[in-house]
C-alpha cells in the first residue's frame, strides 16, 4: 500500500486515493507542487504525518519548478490544521537538497511510527479493548500508523487487542479506512456509530481510548479529528485511560493552547448526506482535547504521562 | 402530517412512513395488530409517544381480532425500550372500550406535548441556540413534539430559537426528520455531525441542550437515543443546561435506574453504510443519561429541576 510513495523512474509521487477507499483501490500520481496541494486539499491524502510527507515532496517539486516560495505557499494554504504540513514545508524550504530532504522526512515519519508503536504497546493490557477515532494507521502516516500503530504493535507483540472503530462522520474515515486496515492486519474489530461511545464506555466495554493528533499545542492540548474531545471526556468520566500517539513533528511549540488554533471548517455537503436538499450544516473538521484529559502522550521518544508536552 | 392518524371510514390507522422521509412522503395503512407491530419494529413509526399511540391502536385491533393477549404480546415484543409502548398497551388491555381508549391516549399525548411546550419555552432565553438529538417533533409524538415541541413553543411565543441538529447516526433521524420539521416550521437551524457537539459546546455556541426520552427511570436516569449521554456530559462540563422533555407516560416507576434497562441492539447493517463489505458493527439504539446531568425534566405538569422524578 503506497500512502505516499516516491516513484524514482517517473520522478513523481504516487498517492493511494483515500477518497475512493475502501471500494476502489486507485492511485493518483503527482508531478507538481500544485498537484500535491490539490491532493491535500481534496483529501486524496489525509492524516497529519502523511500530509507532512506529501507536503515535503510538494515543496521539493516547487523547488524543481523554480518557484519555491509560490509553490510552498500553495501547499501551506491547502489545509490549515495539521502541524506536520507546516513543519515539512519549512524543512524542505531550508534544505540544500529539497528532494533528499523530502525522502528523509518520509523515512523519519515511518521510523517514528514504529517507535511509537513499541512504546505505546506496553501501555495496553493483553486483551485490551480499545476505542479509536478516525484513521491513524498506515494510510494516515505513510506506513504503520500513530494510534493504530500502537494497536498494531501490541498485536505483533502477541497481545490480543480488540478495536471499537468510531465511524467518524462526516467523512467516515473510521468506517472506510480503519476497518479496511484492521482487516488486512487481521486485528478483530467492530464498527460503532460515533454517538455509541457514551454507552460503550458507560458499560465498561473499553479498556482504553486512543487517537492520533493533528497538532499538539505547547500546553499539551490536542487538536484532532472532531469527536476526539467527547471521547476523551467520556474516558475521564469513567476512569478509562485516553492516549494520544503523535510524532514530535506534530507538536507545535508556537501554538500556546487549543483555544488559539484555527479550526478548519469544511463544506456543508459532507454532512448533509441524509438531509433534505438545501439543508445548511456546520462542519468543523477538528476539536480540542484539553491536556488534562490526556492520560499519556506517546511520541517516538517514549511515553510522557500527564498534560505537559 | 399524519404521524399516527385514525381513519374512521376505513377503521384503520394511517402512519407516515418515517423510513422514507424526507425524500418520499408516503403512508402505511395498518388494519391489524400484526401490521402495527411490524410498523413499530421496522420504524415506520418511531419516537416514544408516537410508538405509544400506534401501540394503543394495535392493541385495540388485537381486541377486535378476538386475540387480545396474543396481539398485545406481539406489540410488546416489537421494540423493547420505549416506556410509552408498554404503558399504552396496558391501558388498552384494561379498557372497557379499547378503540375509545386508543383515541383517548392519542389525544392525551398531543395535549401533553403542547403543555410541555408551554412549560419548557419559559426556560429558553430569547435568542437561544439549542442543540438537539434525534427527532422529538410531531413525527415522534403524533403532533407538536417533546424536545422540539419546547423549541416550537418558544418560536410561537415570539422568541427566536436557533437549532443545531445532531445528525443522529446511524438512522439519521436528526438529518432526515428534524431538519424537515424545522423547515416546515420556519425555525432556523444547522445540521451537525454527532461528533461536532464537543467543539460546539466547547466554543460556547449553544445555550442549552434538549432531548426527549424513551424511558425515564424512577431515579431520574434518562434512557434516550444513543448519543444523548455524551451531549449531556458535555453540557455539564461547560455549564450549559441540559433539558429533557417527556410526558409522564414515559416515566417508569418500575425501572429503578438506567443500569437495569435492556438496551435495544439493532442490526449492524444500519451502521456499516460506508464500511467495507462484511464489516461487523455494534449498534445500540439508546444510552443512559444519569439523573445528575439533567438540569430539568419538562413534563405536561411543569418543570422539575434536578434529578429526582
Amino acid at each position: 500500500m503506497a500512502t505516499v510513495e516516491w516513484d524514482s523512474a517517473a520522478a513523481a509521487v504516487r498517492l493511494i486515493d483515500q477518497t475512493k477507499l475502501p471500494h476502489e483501490e486507485t492511485y493518483v500520481v503527482c508531478r507538481t507542487s500544485a498537484e500535491i496541494a490539490a491532493a491535500i486539499r481534496d483529501m486524496v491524502v489525509r492524516g497529519a504525518p502523511a500530509i507532512g510527507a506529501a507536503a515535503a515532496y510538494g515543496t521539493a517539486f516547487a523547488a524543481r519548478e523554480g518557484r519555491l516560495a509560490e509553490g510552498a505557499a500553495l501547499i501551506r494554504a491547502a489545509r490549515p490544521t495539521a502541524r506536520d504540513l507546516f513543519w515539512a514545508v519549512e524543512l524542505v524550504e531550508r534544505a540544500a537538497d529539497p528532494l533528499e530532504e523530502a525522502h528523509r522526512i518520509t523515512r523519519t515519519t515511518v521510523n517514528a511510527c514504529k517507535a511509537m508503536g513499541r512504546h505505546g504497546a506496553l501501555l495496553l493490557p493483553h486483551d485490551a479493548r480499545v476505542v479509536t477515532i478516525c484513521n491513524t494507521g498506515a494510510l494516515a502516516t505513510v506506513d504503520y500508523g500513530t494510534g493504530l500503530g500502537v494497536i498494531r504493535a501490541a498485536h505483533e507483540a502477541g497481545k490480543r487487542p480488540f478495536v471499537y472503530v468510531m465511524e467518524t462522520r462526516p467523512r467516515a474515515q473510521g468506517a472506510r479506512l480503519t476497518t479496511w486496515e484492521l482487516r488486512k492486519l487481521g486485528i478483530p474489530h467492530r464498527l460503532i456509530a460515533d454517538s455509541a461511545i457514551g454507552l460503550l464506555i458507560q458499560r465498561a466495554m473499553a479498556d482504553a481510548g486512543i487517537s492520533g493528533a493533528d497538532r499538539v499545542c505547547a500546553n499539551g492540548d490536542v487538536v484532532n479529528k472532531v469527536g476526539t474531545y467527547p471521547l476523551a471526556l467520556l474516558c475521564r468520566e469513567h476512569g478509562v485511560p485516553f492516549y494520544v500517539a503523535a510524532p514530535t513533528s506534530t507538536i507545535d511549540p508556537a501554538t500556546p493552547d487549543g483555544a488559539s488554533v484555527r479550526i478548519e471548517e469544511r463544506p456543508a455537503a459532507e454532512v448533509t448526506t441524509f438531509a433534505p436538499p438545501e439543508t445548511d450544516a456546520w462542519n468543523p473538521a477538528f476539536d480540542v482535547t484539553p491536556a488534562r484529559l490526556v492520560t499519556a502522550l506517546i511520541t517516538e521518544h517514549g511515553v510522557r504521562e500527564g498534560a505537559a508536552v
